[in-house]
């Protein structure tokens, strides 16, 4: 059901606690519990959090230097997952140590490989640039979701529902659901996904883009969002829309916006959403980043309402049938690129 | 386990908004969650709440005249369930469309019909008149019961237990329980079901009666309570008290009251109870009609707390044999005529 | 999984309300929820809290005498669960009963036997005189943990975990981790269980400790922990501490304690914890019996802290092994008993 040899965002690199605190990061992802700590030397640590003598969670314990203790019997391992102490017992049983998982920090995310570690490659990595380029400003969003990763896909994959879920913060016009976007696959160099293009002419300006400029009542703007939406889940968006009567390559009037969006599976039932919206650090000031992430929280909320309503439906029956329709082209490709991978990756097991 | 070529009510008439309103009504019948809208020109309609596209509830979108439009997507669907717009969809297939299911309002209660729509029969319905007659007053009940039906229509079919569940309520005397019913099926010319028919002579007067007739605190009466319990969950009742010394068929100084009561399976496991009391619209003002409904509610309320206990000591143990005594011949008589019917729909089907 | 043939705890005898009071007692046993009553001539009845005609239980009816009626349609059992009254009905059938369970009153705590009551012994109770002896004072306790019993077995049986999960209450040390106890099998002449001995010398004084005797800061103690765990679950220890200059004959300046701890399944998930820790009537006041339970309730906390996040890890991967080390050896020496016994009692039944 999931894909494993690839990388997960397990968190934004300022939820880890600086290597001196006493506290202690956790969070699950693909059903595993993983203790995060922030090395004294720099970089980090990702270990399962579940001592391997009965099972308690490490993040309940202490930290000592790089290593942590368990807070039950007071197992001590080092970063690499090995026990090193365990009070009563001279000889450490070799078998003694907790999974540790490859973690890379790239543009302020942490990403940890959930499969074989000899295989973590950091090429595989996407292209989140604008979580960490001077060039641009954002204000990092995290959701917790009760639904299943993938009905958080299909969301992001269709934006005709920008037109009514968002129909008084992002859309603002039906013309969005309207207007039909090319669908291509994009095939490396990094992870395989889906390139999605909508253009959407003369439409009128959305609330969230009046924040960044100054447009008349009456104007009109051609708007555009070009992302990719790459494995295991993860969206790249350039998007922005610029007044009618400008012409396509002048950007002077041009909102412009940078995106990066991902979904981590918690459990079969449960996802993190860590997400930003950056804007070019020489147009708008605090107030605009603010009020930019303020818009995303708003949707993000308007998203969750209505993937929770329709997950609890689902569960009402989950033999219920959906209807493909053409909307459907990039989330049903996408589906199934996934589902190939997953596949390929069981027998690869087997 | 549940009959479905039947009515059930899904509610009264005056929980579903005006033609006019934005609000949207939806309730969950026999697992299937369901929109109910008023016509603009009279009438309801009742769709299944369960977008065919992707399975979000309809009822998070918005009323468009008689139509519904997804909040998802915005596919729009006229009041006979089909799709008849799709935006960014030339052509609409044919598949595209929603269940829609009779509904009824009968006398203020409104009822849809689960199983094929071409059996729809509204001579099926039950006899609810004094929910809609000018004769008698009520104010009209709801409940929610986190119990299987069966054990609430169980309840209701033995009425015995008002002398311990009501004792101080509607019950008021032991005499009750003591009296034997007379138990009869009926058949016909609508569903069939249990009448039971119980005698009480010479009982004190139960404090509730005293709110709509001045009894004297010694005065002794001839109770009675005769009532149908029609498949699939539906109770019809002539109740009512004349003290002892007045001539059987000398009502001048009774109480008389009609009762109907019905439930409806939500889930396996929760029901909705939609009841009222009536009395003589000629006897008694607006105070008796509270009072006899805050008798109810109070009354209800104990079933409920009795009920979900025992339930939840089934739950504890799901196998333990119940004990059937003399007095369950009424809730023995309605258990196997509910499951003859059952399985005679499930053989129709197979 | 459990045994049944054996004692369990219900209750303290004072949390059983008095004969004449309207309030009925009841609490869950190996799943089995059960009504426990104070009979007027003394002693106590313990009956099955599910009426064997539909199920309510009993405890929600009312007391009559050493009977109880239920509140549903009011069948009365006596004190032996036999069904002595049924409304409406003139002969009861034999099969009308509710169980009843062998009861016994041992030093103020309330055992039920859970098996074939013919086998019920009371010469396999427990020897927890320090709960009910002029010579020792306490003050009793009770907890409710979300967890199988069977983790909190583990957890009695392995006090090295005083030094972690401890710490800064009953701990003090990490000199117990590193104390290698005597483990040892007890049998007879009650239940078959462990017999754990550790001696920890020369080491701080525990908070604890300071608030029995006055020790000097830099005090340091020899201490003791000698106890039996028995089946099915029950813990009694003799406890202490003596300067290191005193000779070990010598406990003039000791802190000596007695502890009787016992854990009752009451489902699969969920378990009764009722404990004390004595000290000795001419050793200290109120404030100290006070603060000894405060201790208690404070690490008691602290456990079920760390019993509930192990427990929650278990649930996330239900088949993830636990390593064996040499510090578990008393709890794998008790669980193979309680599996050995379990599977007698089983083929004993089949």
């Amino acid at each position: 059901m999931w894909l494993r040899n690839c990388w997960y965002v397990i968190a934004w690199e300022h939820e880890i606690p600086a290597a001196g605190s006493a506290e202690l990061f956790t969070r699950t992802v693909l059903g595993e519990p993983i203790l995060v700590m922030r090395r004294e030397s720099g970089g980090f640590t990702a270990l399962e959090d579940r001592c391997c003598h009965r099972l308690a969670p490490l993040s309940k314990g202490r930290r000592e230097g790089d290593c942590v203790r368990c807070g039950y019997h007071g197992l001590k391992f080092d970063a690499s997952g090995r026990c090193i102490e365990a009070p009563g017992i001279p000889l450490i049983p070799q078998k003694a140590r907790v999974r540790s998982y490859p973690i890379v920090n790239r543009n302020r995310w942490l990403f940890v490989w959930m499969g074989e570690p000899e295989r973590a490659d950091t090429a595989l990595l996407p292209d989140n640039f604008s979580c960490d380029d001077p060039a641009w400003t954002h204000k990092p969003g995290y959701l917790h979701y009760d639904t299943p990763y993938l009905l958080i896909c299909d969301n992001l994959l269709d934006f005709s529902h920008l037109s009514y879920v968002h129909e008084k913060t992002l859309g603002g016009s039906t013309a969005i659901a309207q207007a039909r976007p090319e669908i291509e696959r994009v095939d490396g160099p990094g992870m395989p996904g889906i390139r999605v293009t909508r253009h959407v002419p003369g439409v009128p300006v959305p609330p969230y883009y009046r924040r960044m400029r100054p447009f008349e009542e009456s104007a009109l703007l051609d708007r555009w969002f070009v992302y990719d939406f790459l494995l295991p889940g993860t969206l790249l968006m350039h998007s922005g829309g610029r007044p009618v009567e400008d012409a396509p390559e002048d950007l002077s009037r041009a909102v412009r916006l940078h995106s990066c969006q991902t979904l981590t599976p918690e459990t079969q039932t449960t996802t993190h959403y860590f997400f930003q919206q950056s804007h070019p650090a020489d147009q708008g000031d605090e107030g605009v980043t603010e009020g930019i992430y303020q818009s995303l929280i708003t949707a993000f909320n308007e998203d969750r309402d209505t993937i929770v309503a329709q997950h609890r439906n689902i569960q009402r029956k989950p033999d219920a049938p959906m209807l493909a329709l053409a909307i459907d082209g990039a989330l049903v490709q996408f589906r199934r690129l996934l589902a190939q991978r997953v596949a390929a990756e069981h027998q690869e097991t087997a």
